[in-house]
């Protein structure tokens, strides 16, 4: 470790924070990669040293959800947002309707794009109250026949995130893991799809990661576009065409330094210690700070907050600017404060920014 | 320049070789963009040092290739292929047909993602005679209410390459420029729609790039998903969702190398000297050498060549592997050999080529 790398305390929403680790040893390798001569991004993709690293990248994302047998895990591009048609394109037959839980805008936006394309309804919200919680799993309303039902895992506007998913039986569960997936361990066998865009937990933007169950990929309809087919990613190991190679080296060694931090259980452990740090802050506070989240559905990637008025969060967020703290802002529909603190922020980070919320409280109240 | 850098001779057909120069660029601000702590890679899309990076990446694509006012330069991501459906989605109408120009097996492809999606038709083909030529500007037919011309304006594969456009008139003339958008000048003001993958001539793999003439944007459809429109990326500045961040500022960096590398005209210009060696070569070789393409065809990016047996291609083809030039195998729908030398592929690595070539002939005839 050079400990004289300048490091900004980087509480982005995505792209975010990247290891230090990782970025050394893409900076190291950056001209010559392997001995080779070439930059990994000059390799080309039906080569060997490409292909060495695209099925490791696989095979950690297996080992370290602990992907069941059966399953396939793709690399696409166009980021969650493209998902958000491709899963209707492929799995909303003109004889269904698909179900859609409201937990906040991301989910809203899959829904509007889906309703494009065939027919859905909501089988829960938690609009009420501004998406401040996660809708009681009893309250989710589908028949048996739905096509599917569609989850945001992880409200990374509201803060909110879902602690435990429902056992919808023979309907498909379906879920936008953007802005959780491998912080905390999942049952992956509960889902038939889930996707995530890369740049917030596994890697730079430009790779989105999709894992399906094979037998429910069988049910996708076969007519569609090539490029909008999973089906055409899982046949060809997502080289049907030139996928981003440099992102998904980049994804590869993420999940080798997250190997290396203990795994899966690790990570989350450190998630946990990370996101006390700064929650017990908030709830020690008197009401200095408020969190936005219900404590039954606070995320442990995105801590939402808020001041007593905006001119005290303008403040607070300014002299935080100044201290060298990158991110805080609140998404314009939340307003106030989040500080995202995916696997890659460092537990330093999260320590720097509950000190100076204290100090802040201190000289503010 | 660290002399002391290994650096292979790459051919490679895309992903391809990169200027060393970038590379290095890239590398040395790698963990600490700009003085902000942070990689480029961890920045948000919303923030101001990443939209700088994006808007210059526009900004020299229109200063580079003399794009008129009234075009909008995107940033899209699913590769040229996602572009063969694309195209139709947008400008396709149910009341029209599209005309295509088979000139190998990108355009068969575009063609077939199109036939999907509307009615569709052969203006030309070149594929008798394994498309080793491009048809004569006054053989495609078309009628005047042609939703659109397809061509593409480079045959990756069979190294072929139109040398003049045709002049559509009203009928919206469209490209895939793909293996050779920035190697030459080009009239932008004949095309409604130009599309290319970034991964041969201007980054890595992960961006692809779009110029579309806004009067013609205006026309395409306004029903689908949001992400498969073309307007959803103008609108926005093509940061509706998070783009590929790193792929976009790689792009930027090769795009002001070209720029210090005399612009179009002086990348041209080595480009004529670098395919002259290569060609020439070929041509002085009393047979020995055979290229694929006709003459009036030639490309200067993808030079495709034959030897008299395959056994003779073998044996050129391990030879020169162990004498460390990467990527000359032809694709193997052409066979033979193909020596892809983008604009980032060092004249020095052509001479060293030609050397091989005529040591080669020396030794085996
Ligand atoms: C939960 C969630 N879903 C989807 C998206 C959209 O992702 P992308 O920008 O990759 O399209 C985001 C982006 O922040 C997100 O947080
Ligand atoms: C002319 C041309 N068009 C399209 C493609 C497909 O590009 P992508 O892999 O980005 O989808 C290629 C790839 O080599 C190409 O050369
Ligand atoms: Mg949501
Ligand atoms: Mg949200
Ligand atoms: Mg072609
Ligand atoms: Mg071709």
């Amino acid at each position: 470790m050079n400990n004289s790398v300048k490091r900004a305390h980087n509480f982005n929403a995505g792209p975010a924070a990247l290891p230090l680790a990782v970025l050394k040893k893409a900076q190291a390798e950056l001209l010559d990669f392997n001995d080779t001569g070439m930059s990994i991004m000059e390799h080309s993709h039906r080569g060997n040293a490409y292909e060495i690293v695209h099925n490791r990248a696989i095979e950690l994302l297996k080992e370290l959800l602990s992907i069941p047998e059966g399953y396939e895990v793709l690399f696409l591009q166009g980021g969650a947002s493209l998902q958000f048609s491709m899963v209707p394109m492929n799995f909303l037959p003109a004889n269904k309707k698909a179900g859609y839980v409201m937990t906040g805008v991301w989910s809203e936006k899959a829904y509007a794009e889906a309703e494009k394309l065939g027919e859905v309804f909501v089988a829960a919200t938690a609009k009420e109250g501004n998406y401040c919680q996660i809708p009681a799993l009893k309250e989710i309303n589908y028949d048996a026949d739905t096509a599917y039902l569609h989850v945001t895992s992880n409200n990374t506007i509201y803060g909110t995130e879902w602690h435990a998913f429902p056992n919808t039986e023979a309907v498909p569960l379906i879920a936008d893991m953007s802005s959780d997936i491998l912080s905390c361990p999942i049952d992956v066998s509960k889902f038939a799809l889930i996707y995530a865009g890369a740049q917030k937990n596994i890697g730079p933007s430009g790779v989105t990661v999709v894992i399906i169950r094979r037998d429910f990929l069988e049910q996708a309809k076969k007519n569609g576009p090539t490029m909008l087919q999973y089906a055409t990613f899982a046949k060809n190991n997502s080289l049907y065409n030139t996928p981003p190679t440099f992102g998904i080296y980049m994804m590869k060694l993420v999940l080798e330094w997250m190997k290396a931090e203990g795994g899966l259980l690790g990570i989350y452990k450190r998630n946990q210690e990370k996101a006390a740090l700064i929650y017990d802050t908030i709830d020690a506070s008197n009401g200095f700070y408020k969190g936005h989240a219900q404590l039954s559905a606070r995320s442990l990637m995105n801590v939402t907050f808020r001041l007593a008025d905006e001119n005290l969060e303008k403040k607070f967020l300014e002299q935080a600017k100044q201290a060298g703290f990158v991110g805080l802002n609140g998404h314009r529909l939340v307003g106030g404060c989040r500080a995202s603190i995916y696997n890659a922020v460092p537990y330093d980070s999260c320590q720097a920014l509950r000190d100076y919320m204290l100090a802040f409280q201190k000289e503010n109240s």
